[in-house]
């Protein structure tokens, strides 16, 4: 799979590029498959044919090639590089369910949430009904999302899910923890992501439509949702996303098109608001205006979203900046997908139930 | 453990310095323990008082808190943080002895090298026969390697074990696989480290005696020992010793003293001659004329090297760090331990049998 990605990665390349010239790796995985626990990025970068290079894995639970993004990004940035590799992977399925359950819960709080019985699905289950507690919202909101994404997805030939979904079928599908339904849930996925940096002066050898990193931020958060001040504020996702914003000079409402975070439908309603796409309580009216479909004020997970573009924990970030450099360069392959004229763009990745996060921007 | 790292690292700031000035922290760990195994960073920065801070776990087998040293400098050159942690901690005690096995196991190799029923004391061994054989150099060469680290690491109050052997005792040892004895190998450890890293120009605020990083090289190499051109190179630490010398704008000749991945005797052999202190073949002439005994002309491990101070995987590299940093600052506490006139010093720390590698020099 990270062969895959990485020749894809470099036949995007407008231009050409010898893989050589790349100087250094950073690949998250939470190690799912857990065939290879140490050393994975020596080895990933030895199948592609760079034994040599400097590599290493980032992990991060789910935004952890978001950071490995970051880290290429700041490797650049240092002048100690001038092109890096930023990629990710993860290995879910074929795998004893026992250990997949085990290594995904992990990535939130053991002490209090997991030993207690619970796990993600549960934990974005009490941030949702504390959500339409306070906001009075309902739960077709949440559905919307999950239709609005497979409607995405379906147009997407990378997307795990081709198929749109009815809001009937998404509102009675079968409850994983209410109110979150297997259609409010991303998917187990297989995947992974290469994305490939260079600093900004050497870009035009490489592609006439080169899309700028103007901002990253990143943060963590306590890991129980109990530590936290507010369950219905995913507060690393916000810090990140402010210092991303003010690195980049740019304000919410000029972002033309955001890849967020749904790992559960709760999680793009909450991603609306940290973003600031919507103010406190509102990202339901977001989505019940249409105003993040395609099309509308503000587009989120036009490539489908986890839920159904998938969610290969370690790609997943790096996935989301590819979605969102391909939209800015005007690549979004099907037509029906393609953000029109999009200028800027967002990242939005969040690591378990919001211990960590990281924001990207970028600018065509 | 990581805790007690940090309020350790923090106290030992010479001026004063408030927790909160640190903006960013890459924490190295392979989470042989097991019980955090996504999120691991944000949970120690929370513990430690900071959360919301961005922290990110970083991964490449024994050398991943080298690597988190490497990119805590990198975010400092970005100009992107002024201040910044790296650390790593390692539970490696009271778990099944199954899974640690398997965990260590699989930093290296495991297609060809585990599923065939070899581990690193057998591969490690394959490079001792090997060198032997080629070089031929005898095992008390190996065994003189231990005797030394344990000398030193009598000497350090942070040290696993701190008691001296005889050259007969490691030569009668219990043997492990074939020249490799118990006392050829470094230990099970728990443990911790933390580094704060500082931009040059504010370090006169923190410190009187400030050490500076003056070469950051990392590199990788095929995990599988059969795919290298030469078993008795550790290619990826040379290159990398290359890189961070190129850098520094240092010689080999001009390092006053080192501390080297002796995770086995015979890589610290290897390790004199990958990081230029001897020819090629010649690292066994170097421990039999003391030549790295603290007052030799190169002192190698002088904090006792993984053999004695331990080996708590992901916490090694800042481990080695910390040592060569407290002896240019002249305060390796006990007075025999302490390099006279140290200016220059260098850290080399592998990852599994040289999948990865990260070498940084420092200078008073």
């Amino acid at each position: 799979m990270f062969y895959e990605a990485f020749q894809s990665a470099i036949n995007d390349v407008d231009g050409s590029i010898d893989p050589k010239e790349i100087k250094e790796a950073w690949i998250g995985s939470l190690k799912t498959g857990g065939a290879q626990l140490g050393n994975l990025a020596p080895l990933l970068i030895e199948q592609v044919g760079l034994a040599g290079m400097p590599a290493c894995s980032i992990e991060n639970a789910c935004s952890s090639s978001a950071y490995a993004f970051r880290y290429a990004y700041m490797a650049i940035k240092s002048g100690i590089c001038d092109i890096t590799l930023a990629g990710g992977v993860e290995k879910m399925n074929d795998l004893p369910r026992e250990r997949n359950r085990y290594w995904l819960g992990v990535s939130g709080d053991v002490e209090w949430e997991r030993l207690a019985g619970t796990n993600f699905p549960g934990v974005y289950a009490m941030m949702a009904l504390r959500y339409m507690h306070e906001h009075g919202m309902k739960r077709e909101r949440l559905a919307e999302v999950a239709v609005k994404n497979h409607k995405n997805g379906a147009r997407n030939p990378d997307a795990q899910f081709r198929s749109e979904i009815s809001l009937e079928r998404a509102l009675r599908a079968p409850m994983l923890a209410y109110p979150l339904t297997v259609f409010d849930s991303c998917p187990i996925t297989d995947g992974a992501a290469v994305a490939i940096l260079c600093r900004g002066d050497l870009a035009s050898k490489y592609t006439d439509t080169p899309i700028r990193v103007i901002g990253s931020g990143a943060a963590s958060d306590y890991l129980a949702i109990h530590d936290r001040k507010d369950l219905t504020t995913v507060a690393a996702a916000q810090k990140a996303a402010d210092e991303a914003y003010k690195q980049a000079g740019v304000k919410p409402k000029e972002v033309d098109l955001a890849e967020v975070h749904d790992c559960f439908t709760i999680a793009e309603i909450m991603a609306y608001e940290n973003c600031g796409f919507a103010g406190k309580g509102k990202g339901g009216e977001l989505i019940k205006n249409g105003e993040t479909e395609i099309g509308g004020k503000i587009p989120v997970n036009a490539g489908g979203g986890l839920k159904s573009k998938g969610h290969p924990i370690g790609a997943t970030g790096v996935s989301q900046i590819y979605e969102v450099v391909k939209q800015l360069k005007g690549e979004a392959r099907e037509k029906t997908r393609q953000v029109k004229g999009a200028e800027i763009g967002l990242t939005h990745s969040v690591g378990g139930s919001g211990g960590s996060a990281c924001v990207h921007i970028f600018r065509r």
